[in-house]
């Protein structure tokens, strides 16, 4: 039924889902931004369109792009994370056009989409969410004031179109709130092109706790386990782990039976992930639902040996999910450590430039999922991701172990990296141990600092030595004697 | 019990034996000859000490190595594969010293080690072996002439001392029986310093098949499944698979405990491998048992989720096998490729040169083990394995899918590799279909080579055009015009 997949997406996430076109022997068709020709995805699909001159509006243009999949025979899209992945009106245009959308309907996107919407989806279906409002739409100042009083600081304000950790504000007291309100419309106006904002309870230091839903269009609906993206930095996460180290048999039922139920509250279709706020107390609450893969998908694929990509062309292809809730066993455990552009030693500024080295880790389970290749120049314009690590093994332990190796190993020159802080974690006490919320990075960074500091620069580490050659020489003659003597 | 591992190998096992003891938190201690200093294994061990100048000699100078090892504090040695690892002097000579040798006890080294006492265990402990004779030591060319009668034309020789396919002959008329002795002879004495041959019957196109053995110091011995090793060429396997694709689960069964018990049969502990031939009639045959690593371990780690190198590593240093054979069961199917430094469209002569480019294949269920890295020059004197390239999926036919998918993307620049040739068979009906047995490659080597050239030679794909810098300065000044407008 799908023979040929356009992929409307660029980086690493185009690339995983044409691997994935090529394990099951489907054509893949790449699309491009003319500064983005040189990208690898360009040069593994099938075929390549460019898509205009401007860096970032081809990879919008959602006319644009189902003209190009009907032009070149596609019959099927999919969108990656991010850009328009979950834009209900781009996968409306794909059905609209008797293209596959490989991902869920547009309605749920549309539903799960608007946080305010979602929330009282799962009100109504017994799904614990986070004391707050609805839209704030003309309350006054004054109202919404009351609202945060009556809710008790510290509240937090959300964009309604919002995800990705963009359009969040924090507000601790009365104080601060209508400046921080206008900041949070504005953000959420530039990244949503909407500026609704609601407003909930700060859940203090908890833990971000998110489980993996598969469903097919038949009304079969099971979750792969969760996975522990509490290490955050702003929001942004940066590692996570699969399934969460530190959580018990009992709690993990009763999550993953909510987020099922979260999912068919919406007839949910194709990959998705319900997103939990988990705080001390094993209380936890519905935060929003990503209805697309996500970045950190991988660590489940890891430790349930279910390709979920694969899987998500499947399903959309009309397969019947032939897995049930009981087949999903834990086979150890998987970190992902995401490795960005980022001078993390300067406050995390952007780094750019072109890729002189590139040694990815390799070896027994240590997976890289990465656009990068030597002599690569990154594009200034898109996502900052260069490369995800990911490592498994039987126990958490072992598999920080493998974390810190695999760390040790990488090695990206030219371009400043996260790849210090990330192993300054992996080293951390904490870390290794399980103890640690959304607050770890924050609380910990004067340590992370100095850590950092010992990291050794691996630049040129591999190059070789000129004078190696004479020795080599040498042997070779000798090696000849050797055999002369012999004969 | 283990601190500290001193590394009697390089290249590729000694990385991923190095990669284990990091894992694990042990220390590492490589050992290099003069011209090989420069080599990965060096790189990454905690320590490294020089052996020599000689190319060789240093990897194969027991007492050096053992001086080394207590010098440095070592309190282990792991002997890899190939060198001294199945040379029961060298484990004596660590066990001696007071050190722990990472394999089974030098004395059942000894018995399998000599290809005609195992054939005498064997035979002793029930299980089947090749009809065949005992070690020709002073017999008469007559004499050898009547048992090959008796045995029936073909028959095959081989030094008693041998494997990895060295030191055999196949005969398949008397006419050629003297001169073919006396080149197994030779090639026993060059190989193994032991000219002691016997002759078996040779069993047409069987499928080579070997289980995985896994044994604690307390008697427990379990088996891994088995791996299908039958694509090869003169001997030297070539591509690997685990389980076999077509083994019904009876035989496997069958073969199963008749492997445990060859491995009962001499109180076997740590891992080794019971080979066995197939033939077209379900009967199988004793072949010999490996009493190391093989080079082909990692399918069997893909698919059971064990990683045999710190498995091997807890043995050793005493701990209980804490799995059962009832726990093993299969996750899919696994095939390795070996990648080698050969012309494969000119017979197979050996390549050597510089790693100008290095693009090992990534991405999900894709593993590389190798020793390389770009600017790496090549060391003539060694093996010439490049790199292990291993895949992993639900199905055969998934797997087969992503090892072709994975030796498109994998990338050896500046060096002639097998990546052709390999892809070549992995394309085949054959291959894919599970047809095979170890007369695959000489049957189809007509289709293979007509394949290889199909195979467009991917140097330099990736080196980025230098235009794209004027396209990128473009844009960049568009984005900041598109900024000034809004603002």
């Amino acid at each position: 039924m799908i023979h040929k997949i356009l992929i409307a997406n660029r980086g690493e996430i185009a690339v995983r889902v044409i691997r994935a076109c090529r394990d099951l022997h489907l054509k893949s068709v790449a699309i491009y931004t003319k500064p983005d020709k040189a990208s690898l995805h360009v040069r593994i699909a099938d075929e390549a369109y460019e898509i205009g001159e401007h860096p970032m509006h081809g990879y919008l243009d959602a006319k644009r792009i189902v003209e190009v999949a009907k032009h070149c025979g596609a019959d099927a899209i999919h969108p990656g994370y991010g850009f328009l992945s979950e834009n209900y009106e781009f996968a409306k245009e794909v059905e609209d056009a008797g293209l596959i959308f490989i991902g869920p309907k547009a309605d749920v996107i549309r539903k799960m989409g608007n946080k305010n919407i979602a929330r009282y989806l799962m009100r109504k279906n017994g799904i614990p969410v986070v004391p707050g409002t609805e839209t704030l739409n003309n309350e006054t100042l004054e109202t919404i004031k009351r609202y945060a009083s009556q809710i008790g600081y510290p509240v937090i304000l959300k964009a309604s179109g919002g995800g990705g950790g963009r359009g969040i504000r924090e507000v601790h007291k009365e104080a601060d709130l209508e400046g921080l309100l206008d900041d949070c419309k504005r953000e959420a106006k530039a990244f949503f092109n909407n500026d609704e904002v609601f407003m909930e309870k700060l859940i203090l230091n908890p833990r971000h706790i998110e489980f993996q839903i598969l469903g097919d269009n038949y009304g079969n609906i099971i979750h792969l386990l969760e996975r522990d993206c509490s290490i955050q930095r702003r929001h942004q996460k940066i590692i996570e782990i699969a399934p969460s180290p530190t959580m018990s048999e009992n709690l993990r039922k009763t999550m993953g039976v909510t987020a099922v139920a979260a999912a068919k509250a919406v007839n949910y279709t194709s990959v998705g992930t319900v997103e939990f706020l988990l705080d001390d107390y094993n209380n936890f609450y519905f935060m929003e639902m990503n209805t697309r893969i996500q970045v950190e998908h991988g660590v489940t694929e890891e430790i349930t040996g279910i390709d979920l990509i694969v899987r998500q062309i499947r399903i959309a292809a009309g397969e019947i999910l032939d897995i049930e809730q009981s087949d999903i066993k834990s086979q150890g455990f998987a970190i992902e450590a995401r490795i960005v552009a980022e001078d993390a030693a300067k406050n995390f500024t952007p780094a750019l430039g072109k890729v002189t080295g590139y040694y990815p880790a390799l070896g027994p389970s240590v997976r890289v999922d990465s656009h990068l290749y030597k002599d690569y120049n990154i594009p200034p314009f898109y996502d900052s991701l260069l490369a995800k690590l990911m490592v498994r093994s039987t126990s958490y332990d072992l598999a920080v172990n493998k974390l810190e190796r695999a760390l040790e190993e990488f090695a990206i020159e030219g371009i400043c990296t996260t790849i210090p802080f990330l192993l300054a974690i992996s080293r951390s006490r904490e870390f290794r141990r399980g103890f640690f919320d959304t607050s770890y990075t924050d609380r910990h960074l004067p340590y992370l600092r100095e850590e950092m500091k010992k990291y050794k620069d691996k630049a040129n580490k591999f190059s070789q030595e000129d004078d190696l050659k004479a020795v080599v020489i040498e042997a070779i003659k000798r090696l000849k004697e050797d055999r002369a003597k012999n004969e």
